[in-house]
């Protein structure tokens, strides 16, 4: 086992490597300029917003996971229980850097933006950076120190599923809490400022702006944050106890370091990435400390020369080609390292081709994921042309262009699974060296998490920063700035969701063998006596779990337009603005009402799996997770597309096409953007924590589970 | 096989009954006067739209048909491609029949309803009757007299499976084309006649009125017909050919007559079923021919005192109850009549416990249905109460109601399916005994189809009636009983859709589990290498499908749209009445572009399927198949229920509720209910289709299919 140690050790040594960064990072960040008094002011708004926000929910967090710690070491072992509280506070940890930085450098971007849009864009996509290399370090070191502290431990593997399901803990309430709070929040705002009062979004005089404008962050840096916090603890977990599973004891050393090399290697290709867009640039002619003639003076020239250079009149396709360098830049080093690692680990150079197609199938799946929501685009489009006759055919539309949007991430993600498993088949003889590679090939996708989410986390504080400029009132020239920066981030976030729902299929089903070898199964027959009711109730999970974060979203919405309401009634002199709205409360009732109403689908994600385990056994529990994972798979890119399409389709009006705003058509889009907005925010990627949630629950309690109720 | 033999030749003799029934009822149905000439001048119009449609579609399906044939025979047997035309011309003349008879009994449905509410419910039950009893005995005699056709021939059931694939090409024409017709003319006519030009609903001087009368016929007649035609013959096919593998050939004999015999069964019992509805009232103490004091008189007596008395001031309630009534009543005579007929066929009492879980779950579903869907129930009221906050959260809502819907149909199905497995497991001690109970439960829960269909394709009969009554200016009391005895027909409807899903389903399975027999696969692991890609696509297939029908309905609706702006614009007099509008046109336009549309769909239902089982392999193709059916069930039901909650959410507000029609909150209605329009008439249905034509496929070709290109 030597090996499997060294190889964690390397990725521990990486994940402080990551945490130098972030505290580097951070300090830089927080060494911007904030801006005038008018923007400081708003900004300590947002953050003691965001502050209440957070202490609430990690209060409601905390009590939850001392239960879960003690049930899980009441029926399992303490160690597992200890592993689920290590993996539920380096999630929040991350998460709360995260907001921390996030909710600061939104101020310090709008300051920047006065100064140029690459100074925006540098704050911006450094807070971003900040937020991805404390998800892959914190896991990182989280999961190696466990490793370390149970070596030599034959179930020390075992204990760490409990990381992963403590980060799966917290990703239900960021994703799902979160989820139901921003979009609640923004719902709230909008109905009762744009629609009742007519006054502008991001208005100050709005009681509910602060609490949208906390809740952008909470939903994309904290609710994004620890779904890939998940998804990354998840693959690496499932690679790791699978791979312990093949061959000899040695060869099996090898698999279980090739995850933790292949992540540690990530670190690095993720840094080289962000360093491209937030490096300063620099005149390469002049001569540097190292010698050109050096390969350590070519690799910084060659580092110096990759800098993103970013004209002030840039447009959008240059500052998404600027991202997009970025990740491809890291993907390209990725490959590089991995294919050193592989042939070091010894192991065949199949798993190199694998994570070749994880890191493909990810790309491919943004990708396709941009074609169909980006307004430069025919799906869109097509979408944009029905509001001309009106709403109904808006919603059809849209609709039909969400479900068309499912074929090619479905196809990806399944010749993806089909290779990983051919390949790994190819190499070691046997289908469980498949499902093996089929977690390599997620841990490869989500090895360069680190700059990927850099690129979606950017997209909130950009958002903020252009409402801080619009409510402290900054020339038009900077508002510009902050609107390219946001429209950015607008399309960063709709590739990220496609990103973060396909990678959460791969680490679902990555952990879904694992789940399968822990519990000893070996009649898996699809038509098995028990196993069609586990696939339909399984499917079914997703549309009840939607149903009921779509109506959730509309109750805590509700509360808000009565309190912004009865504000507006009380408040002297509010609308003139000179009376003081009362943020606070609307935030309070955000809190509130998000963490109450995701308690019934959260429980949900957790008691169904156990149930069925229990009462249709094992085998039925398979099924039941097969069919959530293809059924939710399919409802959350469905869902994340057409919200994004209709959003987009909204943009595209809004740019003076159809009439502009204003226009019928431009109603009916916005019927198209309300009717998205729980779609792409909120149920859509709340399905990819229902999806892994409960397959880290099965995975943890494997082995309990026995033939059920039922006998055969 | 002597016992397979007789049990084949009971079914024949009742569909030789059925039939009896059938031309008698017709008879009787077109002996009713036919009312004015204003009346029969727009009944002409709709039987000629008709019959145009008709005889288009059937052009095209004989072409498809004689290609589909060639390849079947030139791939597999001439005989299996006989008995697909076979299949075909039974559906086909079944849905002919059925059509021709409801555009001829809607307008003396009207005619009756002058005379009183229990008359017009007797003409126009009296139609549905006819379909329904022409879709059971058509599927009985044809199926029987095929087998006796090929009696002693051990392939003698792996021909029949033509028969069904027959019947699912029928049922992908009528309900996909048909689905797209109808609402294509429906959305069409409504667009330019209510939005546009101002004019009222089923108003004669709208070009596209004859067409969307003529619609309502294709959907709710030919194609629920076909639908469930299909359904009821595969359930019997599957059921059959998996009792023919089970115990020794004497056990297999009454495995194999089981189905026909509940299937005969079920004629007695739907015309029982039918006679309470449609039978004239009678004094009841007046004596009869026969002696009350013998048996035969006694059950003369108890049958004169069934038929329901309908007051002419009877409620949708007194109504409903005296459907439900019929169609209880059949169920009660099925049970009663299959427990004796398990006695006798000598297999376990459990086969009889699982027709009862098949009949109790079609029932459940339908219950579930309704209480979804029903605007006295608190779901379709949350909806009703969204319209007041506008479109957006009036489709929220209703896609939220949409989707916690499944539940509890998925919950009946996968109970149905578990207690049927593990009844026949308990039987005869094999799963493979339990996959013959899951098909008999299918058998089951279709027996009474003669009713159940009957109180579905009284519906569009009903509609089209009130239409009459509209068009040609009936008395308001004439028009109150055509408009009681429509809303009577959605409701039966909007069951009626959740009764077709869940028999798609257990037939599907059934059908899945005899491909699997048929195939000979052994190795079924839901993990194996090419499952998972293969339930992966096959639950993306519903979304795809989905996708292309509702934008089919988009693009034909808009032809629909040009053309009716054309003839107001071209011909003089028209919006006045003087003109005379060319309903042909719009309805050959209809018909076109249906038939246009349903290429690519359709064409995908046939294809995918061969496509996954020679290149991923018979393996993959079942997990294709069971993720097709997990995904399609869970959107067919959900599509289904938003749209009949929407539809009487409006319904509802325009009993005078939120300020009624014209209303903001009604305008908001509108737009959910133009939405659900697709999605409960065209794709939800569809999706039936899908589910049941690829199974059928894979079982058609289930020899020819190998390992795939993958070597594992």
């Amino acid at each position: 086992m030597f090996q499997a140690t060294a190889s964690v050790i390397i990725a521990l040594l990486m994940g402080i490597t990551g945490v130098g960064f972030v505290l580097w990072q951070t300090r830089r960040v927080l060494s911007y300029d904030q801006g005038n008094p008018a923007m400081r002011k708003i900004a300590a708004a947002i953050q003691e917003g965001a502050s209440a926000f957070l202490s609430r929910e990690y209060r409601v967090i905390g009590i939850f996971v001392v239960i879960v710690a003690t049930i899980i070491s009441w029926f399992l072992q303490w160690q597992t229980a200890f592993c689920f509280v290590v993996g539920a506070i380096a999630s929040a940890g991350a998460g709360y850097l995260g907001m921390y930085v996030a909710v600061r450098a939104n101020v310090r971007t709008a300051a920047a933006a006065s100064r140029g849009l690459h100074e925006g864009l540098r704050v911006a996509f450094g807070s971003g950076a900040i937020m991805g290399m404390a998800v892959v370090s914190f896991s990182l070191i989280g999961m190696t120190v466990l490793y370390l502290v149970f070596n030599g431990n034959p179930a020390q593997l075992t204990y760490i599923t409990g990381f992963g399901f403590g980060a799966s803990s917290i990703a239900l309430f960021a994703r799902v809490g979160g989820g139901i709070y921003t979009k609640a929040a923004d719902v709230g705002a909008d109905l009762v400022g744009k629609v009742e009062k007519g006054i502008p979004e991001d208005d100050p005089r709005n009681p509910a702006v602060i609490a949208d404008n906390v809740g952008d962050n909470v939903g994309d840096v904290a609710g994004m944050g620890a779904d890939l916090f998940e998804s990354y603890s998840g693959s690496i977990i499932a690679a790791a106890t699978l791979g312990a599973a093949l061959g000899t004891p040695q060869t099996a050393a090898a698999f279980i370091g090739l995850p933790f090399l292949v992540a540690a290697v990530g670190v690095i290709s993720s840094l080289f990435g962000i360093y491209m867009v937030i490096g300063e640039e620099q005149d390469v002619t002049k001569a540097s400390t190292f010698s050109d003639s050096t390969a350590l003076g070519r690799a910084v020239l060659f580092l110096r020369k990759q800098v993103a250079k970013i004209n002030e009149d840039a447009s959008l396709e240059d500052l998404l080609t600027a991202l997009r360098r970025s990740v491809w830049g890291a993907s390209v080093v990725v490959l590089g390292l991995t294919l050193l690692t592989v042939i070091a680990s010894g192991v065949s150079i199949n798993y190199w081709l694998v994570i070749l197609v994880g890191l493909i199938a990810g790309n491919g799946i943004a990708y396709a994921t941009e074609y169909y929501t980006s307004y430069t685009e025919k799906p869109t489009l097509g979408i944009a042309d029905a509001t001309q006759t009106g709403a109904a055919t808006t919603i059809i539309q849209g609709l039909a262009v969400g479900m068309m949007s499912t074929v090619l991430p479905v196809l990806i993600v399944a010749v993806a699974i089909l290779l990983s498993i051919w390949l790994g088949f190819k190499a070691d003889g046997t289908i469980a060296a498949g499902l093996y590679a089929v977690a390599v090939a997620g841990v490869g996708m989500l090895s360069t998490l680190g700059v990927t989410l850099a690129t979606d986390a950017y997209g909130p504080v950009a958002d903020n920063a252009g409402g801080i400029a619009e409510m402290s009132h900054l020339s038009s020239e900077v508002r510009q700035r902050t609107d390219a920066l946001d429209s950015l981030g607008n399309t960063t976030a709709a590739t990220g969701k496609g990103f973060a729902i396909g990678s959460a299929i791969l680490t679902a089903l990555a952990l879904l063998a694992a789940y399968v070898t822990a519990a000893k199964i070996d009649n898996l027959n699809i038509l098995g006596p028990t196993m069609l009711p586990g696939i339909l109730i399984g499917a079914m999970m997703p549309y009840l779990f939607s149903a009921l974060t779509m109506m959730a979203v509309g109750k805590a919405a509700h509360e808000i337009v009565f309190e912004v309401r009865r504000q507006f009634n009380v408040i002297p002199g509010l609308m003139e603005g000179t009376g003081e709205p009362d943020y606070k409360t609307c935030i309070a009732i955000s809190t509130e009402s998000a963490l109450r109403e995701m308690i019934v689908p959260g429980s949900l994600a957790v008691v169904v799996p156990l149930v069925v385990g229990f009462v249709l056994g094992k085998e039925a529990l398979a099924g039941l997770l097969v069919g959530t994972m293809s059924s939710g798979f399919l409802l959350a890119v469905m869902m994340a597309n057409a919200g994004g399409a209709w959003d987009n389709a909204k943009k595209w009006i809004e740019t003076g096409q159809f009439g502009g705003k204003g226009s019928d058509a431009h109603k009916a889009a916005v019927v198209g953007d309300t009717v998205g907005d729980p779609f792409k925010d909120t149920s859509g990627p709340s399905l990819n924590i229902l999806i892994k949630l409960m397959t880290i629950v099965s995975l943890v309690f494997a082995t309990s589970f026995g033939s059920g109720w039922f006998s055969f």
